[in-house]
């Protein structure tokens, strides 16, 4: 049997869009992840989602945060076989951004919002294989700007987080409709 | 015929850099951009670099420059479908290094050097199939930092520059080893 | 004959605003800078303005720009006798700052805005005595956000640029109501 | 009796090091807060220092952190009568930069640092009167470039830690000559 057409005919990212805006907090989170797992029109997230699982969360104020599990590939590596700084952005920016999913509401984070600034810094190279926590948070999320916080860590094999590799902060503006008008 | 052995053990990476070692200035920058034509050991590059070309560039002091051409295909989206912010950011972070080929000479950014900062800021976003100019140069480069400022602009097809979609600033560490142990 | 009441019931800062809020463009800049010259509330800037004078501006698009000149005073120091970074800083805050009043207009960038990120990167330390120019222009200015860019160069005696010495990118949120609602 | 000649002919910034330099660790913190006391040669942190105080410290790996208290007075304010974003960048980097103490040994971020990189976003404004922490940490500290990180909290009258004002990130590079060459 055929895929339904109703399938077919939407767009790859609408998909993904579609199987999750119904979800809320960290489930919406999971929903995300679960719909790379076989996405047939690959885009940016392609190479990174596949790899990242849920560690844990807190949607406790007033810093929000979800710890995601990372460990580096190949694909994921620059010339040095160590972890390519713009693949580190793309996963902070990637699971910052998923932290708003916890705090998300009608005309309040919910369905997008676009990057102002992303600004990394990196502590030391992350050679092939190296296994790390990505721990995301929100500094603060006001109506308009939010200000996210995303840090990657080393871990042992035995679950102990050891150094830190990269940190990043990264500023957003939501370009959600107001309640008012959904 | 097959390829010799000696190539078969190679990493890519490091078959790319063979490649390129030995070219300087402009020519190195041509060389790196050939080196994935055809990778067979895809890297986070993999993506970005075939679809870059050369427009331009500049030795000249005080701020050498190169201008790259760049047009935004699906794998470079995020789900909004416009170019998502890791990839800008790989761009950036890759294209911005590659102008210190202009300046480099034994124990001066020759061979290696590593990321500390990368900020980006997102002015516009930018839809699939946007063609784009990265204009790159280098603010600064001592002898251990050096300061490379990069931004895309979108270009008409008659090849005139448009509008302002992202700038960075990239601050790199040298670690090459002085010229007097080489 | 003492002050005026008025002048009296007056707020130091609020005094500066009156001054300055009937002009437009550049008269509004030097009509800033000439408010600092007998304040009698110092506030933050009071030892940074009196220092600052007009080289020349563009208000056309895209890139709208003022430059302004600078001399480092002992005051400005850290205990290396150069330039102390927070000085620096505010220095590219507030210039920056100066030239959304060359695009300003009811309910956009007329009144009031705040500064969201303020980066900088200290390329070459400024001694004492040091004469620089503080080159300042609009990346960008939106509805809500604006980008800002700032670069402070040394200046020969006849007024020749020369060495890049900081850079700084200012961002800023727009908190002026509508113009509709004015 | 008069104060010896000596000290009469010491720039105050020499002065304030020679007092500091013989000290270590958090005594060394201390010593440089008294040194602004009696100040005789104004320089850019002479409006800062002596409003900070030490709240707490530690010099634990691998993030040695200390925490000071800052309540803003009209001096250090914008024409809104909100903490200056230049005032806040000063308290940052001075701040942080103190911390340094904490690890410092010969050869190691012992005499003498410059900044290359002060990021600072703004959270919420601050009002003229606001009491805050300002909690300083290392993010990581290598032999030639070190991460530091700051923000101001507001603090209730009975101590209490509230809401996140401002967030900094600092980055300098050492320029103490190695050990064996002192």
């Amino acid at each position: 049997m055929s895929e339904s057409p109703k399938e077919k005919e939407l767009p790859r990212s609408s998909c993904g869009l579609e199987t999750t805006k119904s979800r809320e907090g960290i489930e919406r989170v999971k929903a995300f992840l679960e719909s790379y797992k076989d996405s047939k029109n690959p885009d940016w997230m392609t190479n990174i989602i596949p790899y990242l699982s849920l560690v844990s969360y807190s949607s406790s104020p007033p810093h929000p945060s979800i710890t995601f599990k990372f460990t580096v590939q190949p694909i994921h590596c620059n010339n040095l076989n160590t972890l390519h700084g713009g693949c580190a952005s793309t996963i902070l920016d990637s699971c910052t951004t998923l932290v708003l999913h916890l705090i998300s509401k009608p005309g309040f984070w919910q369905y997008a919002s676009v990057s102002r600034t992303v600004n990394v810094t990196y502590i030391r190279p992350i050679p092939v294989g190296t296994t790390t926590h990505v721990k995301c948070s929100i500094l603060h999320a006001g109506r308009n700007l939010c200000s996210l916080r995303g840090e990657m860590r080393s871990v042992t094999e035995d679950g102990q987080e050891g150094l830190l590799l990269v940190v990043c902060e990264h500023g957003k503006a939501n370009i959600n409709p107001p309640a008012e008008k959904l």
